[in-house]
């Protein structure tokens, strides 16, 4: 752990300059659900230890000696792997960032059912293991089977309605067509170091582009279907309304949306006036790329551009900055941040019904105090 | 209607006698459910006066000058018809039971959620119109076509989660095979009469085989789509938990399953003891025949052969009897009745979970009192 800690150093951007001691929020105790504290974010990669955890059941312990991947289903030649076996295998690592769908829900009005995630519940990490695609082909995937479905060792009874019967293992399919993108990783490794028990260990699939729900941790099992895959995860939770024809239709979560966050400040903290003061925050887009923030001061009615602190790299966020120069007049702010994709699109400027306490993507306002306080400045 | 009552006059097995003043039972006020009372089921077609309503929204009130028929979606030539065109049209007439998939909820045991029907949203009768494979060719449906969705009149906001945004159009869609089939009718008529209000006016959906909820009401829309529909209908509401490869997945309620019901005697009547008694009731099965019924009057010990009073006619219930002679001795007794179909299959034990509040179709046990309470026999 001492080499991650020196690999993922906290860089200028960070303001307070503690580079230890930061941990969590806890938005659900059991199963373990906690929440990076997003004004903490200063580097391209989140450091292990602060990137947030989503589980829908308790963590299960799996044993490396005893560990398989099947590989099954709509295939010529199911496989059945061990954990040394799957790392023998040719290896990728790709930057990818996971966002939770429920993230920035508490900025849901009224509010929404659900773990009340702020802004924390995404992520930027390298991921290290061996493309889907890769173990498809060697599995022989029958020309019919059109998704993957990835299955987790995690197993429980879930609560939105409709419930299936008894208790479940944690299951989510992908399109045949993403599934066989370079991309698409089974891994075992993140910033370097084999995964942490509450991030999959010993393997997890990493889905770069699509809401974390697909990434599938403690995977063990992958197997092909040749008829869409309708399974609690995709149907009664982490679902959508779509529409076909002008008519409502059920759809599962995918891809994850454009969007921005403000890191720093922070809610309701107070600035002083008159000063320089940098803006900081990051933006992701799903399958496209972002090439454009602009930031708000005024909640709204007047922006401008921010400037990116990372290159464009598909699949991972971009971090940006916006040097301000806070009013001389002191009072509540509202700042807002926005992105702008490579097709044009901008962020919507009101959560969308359809996606329920899901995909809330709007520019999420952030309002901050101006007043000196009497201080000398900072 | 002096036609209709004629016409289906109450036969010999009717033990009241009474030829009128019987009606509906309400299980809602608004939007209109009601129930037929099964007990007074005598008929091979079920009155019109006596079928079981089901509506979802409040009854639409359409005008046969300005009403429209729409087919349309991925065909080649998309129609409107006007009422009258339709009905010139050639038609065709078929028996056919609908079931409401959630017939005999009451029987539930812990209670479930909707309508608490017990025996009477089940009804049998001849239905009148166009097939609609007829209306999909002469709009050139499309090769790619997979599914053909109805839409109704009636509208309004569901309660079933996940719901979805705004009040929305009853529409269900039927998989193409069945579609074309000949026994799909574009109905408007109803035991000879054109459909009442409550049953559809001016024109509605049948579809033999399966549960009620496929024979949308005051039809105005007919489209056809390249992909499943996953509309409200089929995925919150009457959908159910199958499984692929051991998981479940949500599916749409279709087929009606095999089932029998005893309408009389009715729950807690009492016989005369060491009497000839008629058992009475009617079974279905869906997409295939009921070859057998056995009658159990000892709570499911020992089974007895039925005797049908109806050939087999697909898609049509067969009415049935069993010439019980009553127990000497007074005590309380449990009636079950089991059908059994054409492929060997006969009712479940038990409820399958899996459907939730619906397909309620293992054998409804119906407890009677045989006492003399002092009369001279019956």
């Amino acid at each position: 752990m001492k080499d991650s800690k020196k690999q993922y150093i906290r860089g200028e951007i960070n303001k307070t300059g503690q580079s230890s001691s930061v941990g969590l929020i806890i938005r659900q105790k059991e199963p373990n659900n906690l929440e990076t504290p997003f004004d903490q974010v200063d580097s391209f990669l989140t450091p292990m230890e602060l990137f947030y955890i989503r589980s829908h059941f308790p963590t299960p312990k799996l044993e490396l000696a005893s560990y398989q991947l099947h590989v099954d289903g709509a295939v010529r030649n199911p496989l059945s792997l061990s954990y040394n076996e799957l790392r023998d295998m040719p290896s990728e690592t790709r930057v990818a960032t996971l966002e939770c769908a429920g993230n920035s829900r508490v900025f849901l009005i009224p509010q929404a059912e659900g773990a009340q995630w702020e802004l924390g519940a995404v992520g930027n990490a390298e991921w290290t293991g061996v493309p889907l695609g890769a173990l498809l082909e060697r599995a022989g995937i029958e020309e019919h089977a059109c998704e993957v479905v990835f299955e987790g060792a995690d197993r429980g009874t879930p609560k939105e309605l409709p419930i299936p019967p008894g208790p479940i293992s944690y299951a989510r399919s992908l399109p045949r067509d993403k599934a066989m993108q370079q991309e698409v990783l089974i891994a075992y490794q993140m910033n370097g170091h084999d995964l942490p028990q509450d991030h999959g260990y010993p393997v997890r699939a990493i889905v770069p582009g699509h809401y974390g729900m697909a990434s599938v941790k403690w995977l063990t099992r992958i197997y092909t279907v040749r008829e869409p895959f309708r399974g609690y995860w995709q149907t009664s939770d982490y679902g959508y309304w779509d529409y076909l024809d002008g008519k409502p239709v059920r759809r599962a979560l995918a891809e994850m949306k454009l969007k921005s966050e403000i890191a720093r400040p922070r809610v309701y903290e107070t600035l002083a006036p008159n000063q320089a003061h940098t803006v900081f925050g990051a933006a992701w887009a799903g399958e496209t790329e972002v090439t454009e923030v602009a930031v708000s001061i005024d909640g709204g009615q007047t922006w401008a551009q921010a400037e990116f602190l990372d290159p464009i790299q598909r699949h991972a966020w971009r971090r940006w900055k916006f040097d301000w120069l806070t009013p001389k007049k002191p009072g509540q702010y509202i700042l807002l941040a926005r992105a702008k994709d490579a097709n044009g699109n901008v962020q919507p400027d009101q959560h969308d019904q359809n996606y329920g306490s899901y995909v809330i993507n709007h520019p999420l306002p952030i309002e901050v105090f101006v007043d000196d306080l009497g201080r000398p400045g900072r």
